[in-house]
């Protein structure tokens, strides 16, 4: 038998300061790192190590490449950035082994979690994730705008607050307005909303206003979305506002 | 002015190897260190550092005096498990702030985030959070029965995965029974379930089964609980079986 393994590693937000000590530890063991091009960038190169940087979109080929290069015996951690369970590559690698040859299923497969975007986002803005909450990726790639607005409406009935994963790209500018005009019915214009993009990194903006005052414009896809509950609240202060939901929302 | 600060950080679920580099630097910073008892047992002491733990239940009281001690000047880090922005000290930090003396508002408060128990919970068994989800607290100390019931139900319409804390207490034992009867009647008996008991620490157990055969008595204090969407799958294999929600769900 190979004494090959596989780690799908969550490397955080973007600050280095919030990546895991047994996600370092794996990437000091490991043979082979594969990932989309911007996270492999931040593993550092070393003697014994392979970096195999891919394009984006083709996650379940690199899973494959992944679970191959763990079957004859290397030590591979496939990266991903937040936590890999999160919308991320751990479901794509579990599809690769689920759909692939059968000694796939009984290899050395570990998920080593990551501080995920809402968290990592939530933590900037203060604690609108603190009661009861949701996270929709509002990608249509993969699912029917017919289920996404199904489970906004729902959502909203059920007064979580929201987070939202890939809320708007190139290729579907129009998306995101949708989803903005269908949580102001639900929710109403007062509802708090906050745009975190690029959170923990140097590019960071943060932006709290309403859904009234919103616009998809707000949002790229390196920003994460959180709209509150019915009782989630903003502290107004000297420096920027604090934005939370109480224990009992 | 003081030269205080208040951090409320994240301590991640129990493996020392899952506290991130700025909580670890923000303890070392560190003039008090306020929590609950098994928390703030998690920090070494040191010379120069006061430990201040608390029992469970007290949070208000032990957010006004960590206030008060970063108002004084002091460094205070209060420590939750997991991530404190979900189900944790942050919300009790910022309710503080907002019914306290307006200059608390204009503290250096941060919240450092962890990585949060359903999180470590879904890594330990693969990946059932992998596509839309929600969480649930499930004390229903702080929000009537009847809106965790609600909840429950549009969840399940809205074919979430599902994950639950604080499942079930000695105060309330019966709740959690309730919880799985109204999951039974909305998902059916075979919907996976996940019980994942003190997860990445040597009391570590997991099972998987449905909700069918789930009891009551499955879960304790200690339990993060997570059920299935529709389209979550089990991979059985030589090794504990694979939970994970694919991509599209």
């Amino acid at each position: 038998m190979s004494a090959g393994w596989l780690a799908i590693a969550g490397l955080g937000p973007g600050d280095e300061a919030l990546v895991t000590c047994e996600v370092t530890a794996a990437l000091a063991q490991a043979t082979d790192v594969i990932g989309y091009i911007p996270y492999v960038a931040r593993v550092a190169a070393r003697e014994g190590l392979t970096l195999h940087p891919t394009d984006n979109r083709v996650e379940l080929d690199r899973a494959a490449h992944a679970l191959e290069l763990a079957a004859q015996g290397s030590r591979v951690v496939v990266v991903s950035s937040g936590d890999p369970g999160v919308f991320a590559m751990a479901s794509a690698v579990f599809e690769a082994v689920e759909a692939g040859p059968a000694p796939w299923r009984d290899l050395d497969i570990r998920v080593l979690p990551g501080i995920t975007a809402m968290l990592a986002a939530s933590a900037r803005a203060g604690a609108p994730l603190g009661h009861d909450f949701c996270a929709i990726n509002l990608s249509d790639n993969l699912k029917p705008w017919a289920l996404i607005e199904k489970r906004l409406r729902l959502a909203a009935e059920a007064d979580f607050a929201m987070a939202f994963y890939n809320p708007r790209s190139k290729a579907r500018p129009e998306g995101f307005a949708r989803v903005l005009d269908v949580l102001r019915e639900a929710c109403g214009e007062d509802r708090p909303i906050l745009f975190a993009r690029a959170v923990t990194t140097p590019e960071e903006a943060l932006t709290i206003t309403t859904l009234g005052k919103a616009t998809s414009e707000m949002a790229d896809m390196r920003t994460m979305v959180i709209v509150g509950s019915s009782q989630t609240r903003i502290i107004d202060r000297v420096g920027p506002p604090i934005l939370y939901t109480p224990r009992s929302a």
